[in-house]
């Protein structure tokens, strides 16, 4: 067998571990009794133990070494590169620090979610500095191993190749644009009519069965793929078995409809995945801002157009039984782009989200490179919140607390929602130059202009390129904040307003 | 550490290792989408082999041999009697010949399927063959490690002590009292008014709402458990985290009643054992015989009872708005404990079930101890099925092709579903002479005195005890064919109506 063979087959069986524990995690999500958390935990921790011994396998230091003198195909070269990127970044730690930070966010974790509830920052501190300083560690060990600044370090778990030296530039863009914008987007809307709020109860079966004929709808499939309900929604599971999940209020569909939607995004990506390479780290997801983007260009760019809501209004009305001007599409449309200044990231709407994550980028990137202190964050928290939405929590469970991603270790995760929404807006621009018909379609529920689009641009690309390269080859340029910023303008900016006086 | 907690460690891991092997399992029979099935193999497959590296660990031998010299209790003694009882037939085979055997049962249960449907044996015959000469070979393998016979051998694997000579002595008992014992019931019930049948259809909701509540009456742990559909009903999941399936027919709710209670009382053992000793083997169910008592003393000895049916009878009406003479208790009564000769085992009622399993039990020990010609088996199955029976199948489909153990290779298997039934009546008879109040308290739906007498005899006991000392324990003797006998008599020979007619 050749070296690359080797590697081949190695991660084949990691994968089929790997697949193990997606599904044993959606089932702590989804199906299992609380009694057996416990038990479950064992179980998880031990194949999680298992998965490491094999993606640090000392063996594949010599199979990378072997395979660099093989001819090998570009999947293969770029099999072979991205394998060599994780294995480096899995051998950079010491286990024992591996397993302190672990620790750490565990009773980090545990100690948010009291101080959380009760607003009180100072008991989380403690717990959060030690989840910072051995992220910091972390971060430096990683970073001296791959040339990296600390923060960069941390930042390449999530996306591969992504320099915060670009994202300042990017987001800085954004963060002039934004609240000056996020202002006429307001004076806009308070010119409009009140929308008439839709009225409930809406049954949660029918909202499952409105969910999953807009599933069918976008192109889930079926065959290799769930729709479940869990607290926090998510998209899980194996190769081949791709999981979603949402939760229903009664109150509300449009939650879980948006959500749903948003999950299939990321689904799409999974079931699209280049089914030669599905089980290999190239058949992978190319990073998380990619990810994000697949979602969001569903949700955001896709599903709250005005041609989705003209194919969405009437099987919404027939589903809940809806009449009157609620339910019209214009009227749909208005609620589902509603913007408004708020102090929860994951409640914002498509204007503000930008500087909610904006905010929190700043402040971890300073947090991490010792430029600032922690017992400084909730005063830096409201300023920042000031300065780029013009509002200021009142406590900090409505500020520095409302996230899980720092007090369970998640450093350097925060800018890829912001650079999934830039990088949707950027893909949906270009597929519909490629294809004029991929907006009419959606405006007949006909989405397979849209999936052939992104099936070729992007599923079926796996990690062969890196992210800036896949954009390019996708859309011509790498990512700007332009295209976003024209989507953001075009559809909240009132033009069709002044469209209609004129 | 000493020896035995390295092996207490040891098995702690392993069972987190089987417990994920268990949700997988039970997830591939009720959540997954049909593409998935050759990902979930690959990762079955995996977590199968590691799981075959753990109980085979060669460490396991100089664990064994260094407890063997310290000071243990009986609960740690009798754990390290289960871990070298396993470990032997474990490491007696050599991993090719398991390889062999698992291909070879593979291979055999696909030809299986499609002879089965059409009635083909000449079909199905190499790959039976094949199956079992390697599990002759397995059997010879273990058993001269164990000092056992082949079949005895084969049968060790799921009944622990079990011994051919003992179950003969069992069967022969039994098959010379049913054959006329079933002619004396058919004639009773031929004097009976006809039953009015139940009319559906009945809602697969309200079936699962029932279904639900009974198994809560009878004390089933919904912290520590779950109830789904699948194609075969089982009982599986994991430590606690048992998961019991059914599945609905529209047209007759009783067919997943009855299953639900018969799962129900897999669940309450596997619930029930030993919380000091879940994860270790001697914290493990007794053997099959003595897990399919637990689900037939709750069906058949519980449930079926007119006890029961006076309780449930209002609770079926309320679920499926029945009215009417169908509906009362004594017609349930009349309906659920019904005779009949019939080809198929898995539709026998509790009359003649025994002669189904003694006509696979004779056979598949003079197959394995090749007394008889595999060629052989329709014609041996047709003369064995109308000596005990009185009727004979058709065709093999109705005959030697209906059950998939011997294509599967579960060779030994057979005997444990009668052995069970004579088990249940025994723990029965005695639990009810033990504490009066059990049968009053199931016609009240108060079910907590009997699960109170089986959780302190033989759920709570796990493998402390071998099956014999268990039972002797529980009963004051061994097991025998007599309580069982006597059970039928009463619940079946007319008693009942010749008290009427008097």
């Amino acid at each position: 067998m050749s070296a690359y063979s080797e590697l081949s087959a190695h991660f084949t069986r990691t994968a089929a571990l790997g697949n193990g524990i997606g599904i044993l995690q959606w089932d702590s999500d989804t199906m299992m009794p609380k009694g057996a958390a416990e038990t479950r935990a064992e179980s998880l921790a031990l194949l999680r133990v298992l998965h490491h011994g094999m993606v640090t396998d000392p063996r594949i230091g010599d199979w990378l070494a072997g395979a660099s003198g093989e001819d090998l195909g570009p999947w293969e070269q770029a099999n072979v590169r991205e394998i060599e990127r994780q294995y480096t970044v899995q051998t950079a730690l010491p286990a024992d620090l591996v397993d302190a930070a672990s620790r750490a966010s565990s009773k980090c974790e545990m100690a948010w979610r009291k101080a959380r509830a009760e607003a009180d920052f100072p008991a989380l501190l403690p717990y959060l500095e030690e989840v910072l300083r051995l992220q910091r560690e972390m971060g430096q060990a990683k970073g001296e191993k791959l040339g990296l600044s600390t923060y960069d370090a941390l930042l390449n778990d999530y996306e591969p190749g992504g320099r915060s030296a670009r994202i300042d530039a990017l987001f800085d863009d954004l963060a002039q644009f934004l609240p000056a914008f996020t202002e006429q987007v307001l004076e806009v809307q308070s010119r409009r009519p009140a929308t008439p709020p839709l009225s409930g109860p809406f049954a949660v079966e029918a909202q499952r069965a409105l969910g999953v004929e807009m599933m069918r709808t976008v192109g889930f499939d079926f065959d290799r793929g769930r729709l479940d309900v869990s607290t926090h929604p998510f998209c899980g599971g194996a190769d081949n078995d791709v999981r979603i999940t949402t939760r229903y209020d009664e109150a509300n569909f449009s939650k879980a409809l948006m959500g749903v939607l948003h999950e299939t995004g990321h689904a799409l990506y999974e079931q699209g995945r280049p089914r030669d390479y599905i089980f290999q780290p190239v058949g992978q997801a190319r990073s998380m801002s990619v990810h994000e983007s697949q979602s969001l260009l569903m949700e955001m760019q896709a599903c709250r157009s005005r041609e989705f809501l003209t194919f969405a209004a009437p099987r919404m009305r027939a589903a809940f039984n809806g009449a009157g001007p609620a339910w019209e599409a214009e009227a749909l449309w208005r609620s589902y782009t509603r913007v408004e200044r708020g102090f929860i990231r994951v409640d914002a709407d498509e204007v503000t989200y930008p500087a909610h994550v904006i905010l929190r980028y700043r402040l971890e990137k300073a947090l991490i490179g010792d430029e600032m202190k922690l017992s400084d964050l909730p005063g830096a928290w409201a300023e920042g919140m000031k300065t780029l939405l013009g509002v200021v929590p009142p406590d900090d469970r409505l500020g520095c607390l409302q996230d899980i991603h720092w007090p369970s270790g998640g450093w350097g995760y925060f800018p890829t929602y912001t650079l999934g929404a830039m990088t949707a807006a950027q893909l949906f621009d270009a597929a519909c130059k490629a294809d004029p018909s991929i907006l009419p379609g959606i405006a007949r529920g006909d989405f397979a202009p849209l999936l052939a689009w992104l099936r070729t641009n992007v599923h079926s690309q796996g990690s062969l390129l890196e992210t800036d390269a896949l954009l390019t080859r996708a859309t011509g340029r790498p990512l700007d904040a332009s295209v976003f910023k024209a989507h953001l303008v075009r559809r909240y900016g009132g033009e069709m307003e002044q469209h209609q006086a004129a």
